[in-house]
Order: C-alpha cells, then sequence, then structure tokens
C-alpha cells in the first residue's frame, strides 16, 4: 500500500510503498479516506528536538483519519458490534488500560500511551490497524468530517472541562483547535466567546465558528477589552491555545477572580508564572489538557455533531492528495491555513 | 398603596388599601412594576391543605416581581451598590445565613426560609421591602421580563444541575417551567431536547422554546419513542415538571442506565417506587429542586438572558392589572395560560 | 475440576466435577483460592423470582473470589502486566466497552453487563476463567481479604459517592455491606457515623467497624436520636444497605435539607415515596449504586487496605469448604453471619 | 483598651492603648481571648513590599483570634442566633456579597474583600468588631483552639479540594498550615501522606500530625522517593506549602499523571514554568488557595475538631502575652516556632 513514511532521522517524509498491517485478534484493519495534517506532524517533518526525541524511523506518520473497515480480527468480530464496511474513524491514543491514569477515567495519561503515527505506524497510509475497543462508527457523519474529530475532540476536551452555559470564555489562538473550541462554547451556552489570534485570517475564522469578538493583540489592549465587555473584572474561562508566554500572560491577566484556564496550547519554551500575584490570590484552577477523555468527550463530539450543535467545516480551508504533503507542510508552517485534509 | 391580600381563611384574595411597609436597615423599598403570577399563587387562591396549613393571614400575595428602588435603608445605602431608581428584580427566599445549609451553599434550603408572599407580605402590591442582599440589578432587562426571573431561575436550576451539552435532555411537563427550562437546555448544548405534555397548546409553546420532538402521553408510547430517537437505552437527563406519579413512572424508563433526573414538579399524593428497578440497578442520579442556587443560578440567568441565549417571551401568554387576579387564576387553573403577569 | 453448579431450576446447588473452563485470547485462567457468599447466591439458591427469572441452569455460581493465576491467553500474555502465580481477585462484572455507559466512565452499568456466577460460569469452582482487563494483583493482600473485595467495593463506591469528610453519615442496615461501608467513611474523615439495624449481633459488628453510635429501629426513636446527635436538622448523608421500605422512609427522615442518601440494599417490593415532602422541598441528591466503579472504587480500595485505613476481618465470621455451601446458606438466610468465605 | 498597632510606615509595631472599637447594626464587639500570629505578621511588622503597598497606618493588626461576644448591635441581635457571652471565632475576610465571585459561592476571592488586621483594624487587641455573618460560634472548642481556625482553615481548605480518600497526598512545606494539612489529609483517609521540610524540628512536628514519612530536600532525593513509595508514577495529590520555586519544581516532578497540585504558599519572587511538560503532557489539574470557602470549609473544620478526627494541639509551640509581640515574631522570622499564640 502507499503511505507517508519518515524514513530516517532528517526532515521531510516519503510517499512510498509499504506492507499493509497485519491485524492481531482484537484489531481492526481500515481503508483510510481522509486524514487530518496536525501541528504535530509539522514538527515531525521539520525533525525538532521533540521529534528526533521521540520517534523511531521508520514510521508511518498521521494520526487524524477516518475510513472503512475492511477486516476484523477474531476477537474484535466476537464483540459483534462492528463490521466489515462501516465507516469509522479512531481515538488515537492506544493505552494499557492497568495503570493508575486508566483505572482512575484519566486513560488520556496513560503512563504507557502509544499514540499511531508517532510511536506506532500511523494513518497517512491506504490502511491502518486499530484496536477494536478505540474505533467509533460515524454513521451519517463523511470520513472528511470523522478526520478531524481527534482535533475537533481536544477542542471539546478544552472547552467542556468547567462551566460553560452562562459564563463568558476567552479563546487565546485561533488555529484550527481554537476556532472548533469557539464553536463547541457557542454551542455549550456561553454567554459570550471572546478570541484573540494575530492573524486576520484566523480572526475572520473564530467569528465564522462563532466567536462575538475577536482582538488583535498586535493592536487591541486585550486584557482592558476583555473585563469591559465581561462587565465584571474578567472572564470566567479562558481557553489557553496559542502555547506562547505571551498568551499564558494574557490569560492569567483576563481570567476573573475564582476562574478557571485550560491549557492546550504547547510551548516551545518555559513562561515566568507569579504564582502569588497570578494564581493564588485570584484563586484560580488550571488544568492541562492531553488528548480526549477516553471516551467521554467523542460521546459529547458526536451528540454534538449530531444534533447539529456543531459544524466544523469553516474550520477545513485546504484538502490534497498524499502527494502534496509538502505543499500542505508549507501552508501550515505559514499560518496560512485552518484545517488542511489528505483525501487517500 | 393597594395590594392583593388574603384577608382571612378561604377561598379567594381582596385588593385594598394597606399601609406601604417600612424598611429596616439592611432593606429596599421597591416600586413593584411588574409581578409573575405562579401555580402556588392558585394554590392559596384556593385555600389547599398546603396553603392553609401554611400561611397566616392577613398576608400580601405575590413572590414573583420587578421594579425600581424607591428607598434604601442605612446599611443598603452602606453597600454603596443600588441606588434609587435602579430597576431590579430579587429573590424571595430570606434565609438565616447560619444554618448548615446556608454554610455550605445551600441557602435555597435553609432551615428557617422565610418566602415573600407566603411567610411574609409579597409583591402583589404597589410596594415592597427586600433586603438588599436578595435584590439584582436588571440593567437593560425590562420588568416585564425580571418579574418572571423567579420561576426561570426555577428552570435553570432544573436544567442546569447535570452536564447537558452533548447530552439529550426530556422535559416532562411543559407549564411555564417546563417551557422556560426547554429554552435553558437548548441554549447549554443538549444534542436533542424532547417534550411531552397532553395540551397541544402547551406543546406548541414547548416547540416555540425549542423543543425538537415533542410527545403526547396520551396518544404517543412516549418511553419508545424517547428511546429510539436517543440512539441509546434512554435519554442523558430528564427534568421532571409534571408533578405527577406518571410523569414520575415515566421518568424512570425513559433516562437511561446512569442518567440522572432532576424533579421539579410537586405531586399532591405520593407515587409507588420499585428503587431496586428504578433507581438501583440503573445506577440513576436523582435531585430535587427546590428555589434557586443563591446566587448561582441568578448569575447564570442573567448571563444567557444578557447573551442573548434564551428569550422567555414566547411563554409569556397573558398580562392583567391588579384587578384582573380572579381572571388570571381561572386561566392558570384551566391550563389555557402560559405565564401570566400583572402590570402594577 | 469441582464446582458448585446449579444444575436445574429449583432450590439447592450441586457440587461436582465439570470441565475445567478453557480461555479465550484476552483470558486468564486462575485457581480460586477463597470466595465469599453473598445475599445473591442465596437468592440463586432459594431459586426465588429474580434468580428463576435471570439465570439460565447449568451454571457454576459464585462471583467474589481471589486466587492465583495458572495461565494466560495470547493477548492476555502480551500486556506484560500479569504472569501465572500472580495472586489475584477480580471484578466480576464483563462489560462491553462500547456502549453509553461505558463510553462515558460509567461502564458498573454496561448495557451488556455479564456477571459471573449468574450470567456465565462463576467462582465456587476450582478454576475459572477471567478477561485480563478485570483482573488485579493482590500484592501483600491475603486471597481471603482479596475475595471479599467485591461487596467491600460496593461499600467503597457507596460511602466515598459524595462528600465524607466532616460530615455526617448514618448507615441504615450493617450486614456485611453496610459495615464495610461503615469502616470506609470512618476511613474517610465522617465526623460522626451512626448505625442501625434490628440485630444485635450486626450492631456489635457495626461498633467494631467503628460505628460512633447504634441505634435498635425496634427499641430507639432513630430519627430523632439522629437528628439530636447530629446538631442539625439531620445527617449529611445516609448509606440505606437494608433494602426495606421501612429504611427507605428512615433515611428520607433523617437525612438533612440538601443532603445525600445513597441506595444500595435491594427491595422485593415498592415503596411510597412523597417526592414534594421528601426529596423536591428538602433538596436532596439521591444515587442508586451499582456494582463498583470500574475501577476507581477498587483503585480506592486497593489504596485504603494497603495504607492500613481499612480492616475488614472483624466482618468475617464463617469459612466453609465447598462442601459445606448448605449450612453457610442456612447461616446468610437466619442473619446469623456476618460476611461467610469458601475455602476452596 | 490595649491593642498591637502599625502607627507608621516602617519596621515594628506598637502596643498602646486606643478607643473601643464601635459596632453597626450587623456587628458583634468580641472580647479577644486568644489570637494567632501568622507569617502575614511578620511581613506587616517587617513593612516588606507587600505590607508597605497595602496597609494604611495606623491600623490594629492580627486577623486569627477568638474571644466572647460583649455587645450585639439591632440587626445582629435580631438574627436570635447569637448571644452576649458566647465563645466565638470568625472569618477575617470581610466581604460584599454582590460581585461575581460572591454570588458564585466564591466568596473567598471577593472582589471587594476587607481582611481585619490589614485593611481594617484587627485583632491583636482587647476587642474588635466584626459582622455577625463572620461569627461561629464555638461551642466545647476552647478559644486558643478557636484561635487557630482561620490557618487551619487555610489547611482544610487546600487539602480537601480534591479528592483525598484512597489517594496518596504529599506535603511541601511543614510550617503550620502545611502541619495542619497533613492532620486533615490524614483524617480524610489519605492512603500515604509524604512531608518534606528542610528543619528537622518541623518534620518531627509533621510526623506529629500524622505524616507516614517525611524528608529532607538538602539530603533527599524526595521525587523519586515519593514514586517508589506511591508505587506509581507519582503522588495522586501535592499541597504546596512551601511557597518557593524549588518547591514548585518539586510539586510538578512529584505528582503523578492526572494529578492534582494546590498552591497555597505564596511565593516572593516568579517561578519559571514549563507549561508543556509539567501541565498538559501530564494532564494536571492546578488550583490556588485564597483564604477559606465561606462557609464550607468552616463547617468541615468544626466537624473534624468535634468529631476527634484532627487535634491541631502539636502544632502549637509557644504562647505570649501582648508584651512578647517581639519575641514571637522573631521566632516565626527564625522557622523556630510552630504556631505561635498571644493570650490577650
Amino acid at each position: 500500500m502507499k503511505a507517508l513514511v519518515k524514513e530516517t532521522a532528517g526532515v521531510g517524509m516519503t510517499l512510498k510503498d509499504v506492507p499493509t498491517p497485519k491485524i492481531g485478534a482484537n484489531d481492526v484493519l481500515i481503508r483510510v479516506r481522509h486524514a487530518g495534517v496536525c501541528g504535530t506532524d509539522l514538527h515531525i517533518w521539520e525533525w525538532d528536538a521533540w521529534a528526533s526525541g521521540r520517534l523511531k524511523p521508520p514510521v508511518v506518520i498521521g494520526h487524524e483519519f477516518a475510513g472503512e473497515i475492511a477486516e476484523l480480527g477474531v476477537e474484535a468480530k466476537a464483540t459483534g458490534l462492528v463490521s466489515v464496511g462501516d465507516k469509522v474513524t479512531a481515538e488515537g491514543h492506544i493505552i494499557c488500560g492497568h495503570c493508575r491514569p486508566c483505572r482512575t477515567g484519566q486513560g488520556h495519561v496513560c503512563e504507557r500511551t502509544q499514540i499511531i503515527g508517532v510511536d506506532r505506524d500511523g494513518a497517512f497510509a491506504e490502511y491502518i490497524a486499530m484496536p477494536v475497543s478505540n474505533v467509533m462508527k460515524l454513521g451519517n457523519i463523511p470520513t472528511d468530517i470523522g478526520a478531524i474529530m481527534d482535533p475537533m475532540g481536544n477542542a471539546v476536551h478544552t472547552a467542556l472541562e468547567g462551566m460553560v452555559a452562562g459564563n463568558t470564555v476567552f479563546v487565546i489562538g485561533c488555529g484550527p483547535i481554537g476556532c472548533f473550541a469557539i464553536g463547541v462554547a457557542k454551542a455549550a451556552g456561553a454567554s459570550k466567546v471572546f478570541a484573540s489570534d494575530f492573524s486576520e485570517g484566523r480572526r475572520e475564522l473564530a467569528r465564522k465558528m462563532g466567536a462575538d469578538v475577536t482582538f488583535d493583540p498586535a493592536k487591541d489592549d486585550v486584557v482592558a477589552k476583555v473585563r469591559e465587555l465581561s462587565g465584571t473584572n474578567g472572564v470566567d474561562m479562558v481557553l489557553e491555545m496559542s502555547g506562547h508566554p505571551a498568551g499564558h500572560a494574557t490569560a492569567f491577566d483576563a481570567v476573573r477572580l475564582g476562574g478557571r484556564i485550560n491549557f492546550l496550547g504547547t510551548p516551545a519554551k518555559s513562561t515566568d508564572v507569579n504564582f502569588a500575584k497570578s494564581i493564588i490570590f485570584k484563586g484560580l484552577t488550571l488544568y492541562g489538557v492531553t488528548g480526549r477523555k477516553m471516551y467521554t468527550t467523542w460521546e459529547e463530539m458526536f451528540a454534538l455533531l449530531r444534533g447539529g450543535k456543531l459544524d466544523p467545516r469553516p474550520v477545513v480551508t485546504h484538502r490534497f492528495p498524499m502527494e502534496g504533503m509538502a505543499e500542505a507542510i508549507e501552508l501550515i508552517k505559514n499560518g496560512k491555513a485552518g484545517k488542511v485534509i489528505l483525501e487517500i
């Protein structure tokens, strides 16, 4: 089959023929139809410090996808819950089920997580093998939407951790996950959703997804405006999606006393934090977001999509065949894209 | 001033002149502009077992209202937070602040609650005295909406106790509070809202407030339909607003394993419950709703109204002067009305 | 191997030779060393309405057990987490992992639960096959304690659902699970633990497990005493373990405004409930307890045992070989026993 | 009356005669019997950056106290809940009751908090005036214990925010509040409580309060030991009481994936935090602790004390008359004291 492979240490990926994966007793084989390209894939392409410290080439890249079931292992078949031909997506974190986080409802931070497209072969390929426990049927959701449920799930996880209904929400950073989070916060009854990004293109996406007001940190006194518009000393909840120390500083200043900040954007460097002033005297709750709750987040997301409460399509700006991966990476690198999808 | 007074034991109320209330140090005097008529007022008018056991006539009736501040007690003034002329509404439960429920964030079930219009003089009058701690400024919300924030708050309390976003909700009983709750559940991201009532007029109101599907228990196999449409063995959350044993039975059957039922409708008689089958083996959570959380519910409600997420106006069907109270009571008794407002 | 089998419809069980179970890819084979006898086994022995409606003989009985791993399926072995010879116990609910309760952290009420010793062959046998996901290593906990972690887990689930530290707790019904719950509530910081039972023997066990005060409902005005000793209008939390309508009535009367009742005891008949007075006006939270949270309850229980916070041994009053099953059943039926263990 | 007064900007305090405070309608006048000396009082004595930026001399110092009611304002008397002669303590944060934090159950971070002994006259005096809403009756708790319920309440707030029963807890910093928190965590069912401090005296206090293991960061590889003893990749919950960047670093390393850190120690300088590694990829929850939840924390603390679950007396190491304030400050400054009490 054709697959995008990180063959050796260094920049880039290679589109090449590799063997179709073999499946175990608990696995299903999935014919991939659509796959999402993520910032993580950019790190892997560029072979930065994180990527070179974690990946062991050769490995097939890609962790966001949807397709159809092509084959079932014997135990997977015995569940009676999925069949050949079912359209499905899958959670890309393969977890042990036995460690303390797994055993206390926190499988998203399993001590032994294997991520597809990072720690084992991934989804930028015609076929992928997945444990049946990770697979979910799409029903009438098309595979191009199914392919972006992984990052959309990050947004659902971030936005729904804390009380949203009747609360003000401020999304810092309007990349694809930030934009999804705006849609989720609106759907969940946020009274006002504020959003900030340096890019006018991304602010426009943010408004399309439902942001009530957007700010340009290069020009606007963001904290002053957020305080004025939220009618108190700050917003009830901040979703930090930028991963920049400046975003952290804005988050701490813009959130109200007793408020909450959920952090998803992963910074490349550290941030100087005044714990007394920014966290303790404000009585804040902070939460670090990894992956998707397995599987509460997915259940919530499916319901929001099926109930017509959340429409992620405005965020998808580009589509390529696997041959266009270099171009896709370039767009993401330059911040010119919303979500980019590969058609496989 | 003019007021509607329960003068003596027995049916009815009297519109008569009474002294304007005196205010204490912590009180404000409010010129009432609009007041809501509630099922409780019907019980008082009819002098049923509950009313005759609780009220000590003479007492001015009415507990849902809004108006303008006319005068401030010395300590109320010292807060610097309200002024003469401010448009306000108020929480009608006057609580002790010192009992265990009050001291653990459950003031809505204070051991020493005094309810206006029941335990002390109420709001069907030109003026009412209220502790400043119970008073909230309306800002640009008009007093006819302010006057129904007490029952709307019951609905907010009922709907937001439990996870709504990405969950299915079933409202049993579409009187005014049921209809408000439908609007709140939709605003808070319920993926589907089902509603049932025997009256087509109320089902129509329910649809106007956002119900996705409505049922007529006289004709429909409600539980079967709810299960089919929720795509699992039942809904995630039931809001029981009917106060009838039949509503309770439907609630227990229609809720999914591991689901939640919030009970607000207050039945006149008891219900036979199979605890093993209906509660324990289903792993349910049940919650009894009294009043409004003081004041989280109000904060959420103000935010939903100001953010344009909730529009309660379709539920208001009739308006009368105080002279029309007998007619208002008649409409409520016959189930012909949504919310009825007095203009004072 | 030897096993206690429900061979046909009707009273009793038969100790007989049956084939040793075969294991699947995800299973382990366990040599059972100790097993607990439960009220459920009494129902099965007596072949009451519930048992005859649910069991399909022949089936090996028993769902509480501990032993040593004798063999591993290929996928179970591949986890690398358990080995032949490990002392283990297991969760007896075998769940689908794919339904809405399973996918939202409520696997204990899975729509497709199979219970060992009820819906499939159980643990009153020399060997049992179990999915590796259900198996937990005992470490230095002996197998006679491991064998009663199933009912102890019911108690942990019941006692820790709600705030215990700094709260008063009232346990109604002091059978083995009620007694375990007393120990858990004390360990978790309950300020006072009250307990009631008609049997002096059980009240004595309750006091051994840490109850501060015990009541005899035949003689004591339980509600009046609970209110007096809790220093407010009732206790913060009731754990209803009796499964009798009279226990339900006491629970509703003894709990404070805004309090919580967790129901575990499963009644044979229904209860008449005044929803207005008992649930709604009191602002209560009720919770129906099924099984053990998978696996938060187990993690908490292991930690309490290993930390020396909970000692269940006083509750174990009798031990028999499998040949003594009739005698064990007789003791349980007559309420003469605490926990009864089979040595296998 | 005699009082310890910060008369002017600069180091020290003065013991002098000042007028007895006048009480308002909602106030009670309290004859102070015991008062606790706090690290905050050291900052005020030394007139550091924080103190000089906040206090407006002259002001009577002291915010931890207990005594007897000497006089009641007219509205305070009307509550019927307190009487002259009652032994009481009080919450020292005087809050507005109207801001968003106050209205959502977060009065401990009220936007307009006035702290006694900081923003208005305090408790190192023969008499203090307090709003009746802040006052709590001690019953049979003596005033020397009542006088330290403010810092003990900080510890209760810190320890009980998160699940303690069946979880491991690590207390970093064993000053008085850290030591109280150890006692609370043990009472609330922590399976193991670890504690670290550079001072052997404080580690000894920690062990007296129930710490299972104590560490000396100067000698021990604290993180390695905590991981080893907690039997997983770290502890479930860290209580950060040191207020030092080194304590923060230890907290982030010692907590398990999916764990929680509650921060109470207030650092003088900022901390460099790697959000990706330390918070996001670990899926942590962090919480900043200010004051005591009003009044859930107090209710929990009274119940723990009255139930005999918590004995704070080992932490009290020194007692002085008001004339000994300089000596008390010296002891605290040198880290030679646990809790120091003034007898007034």
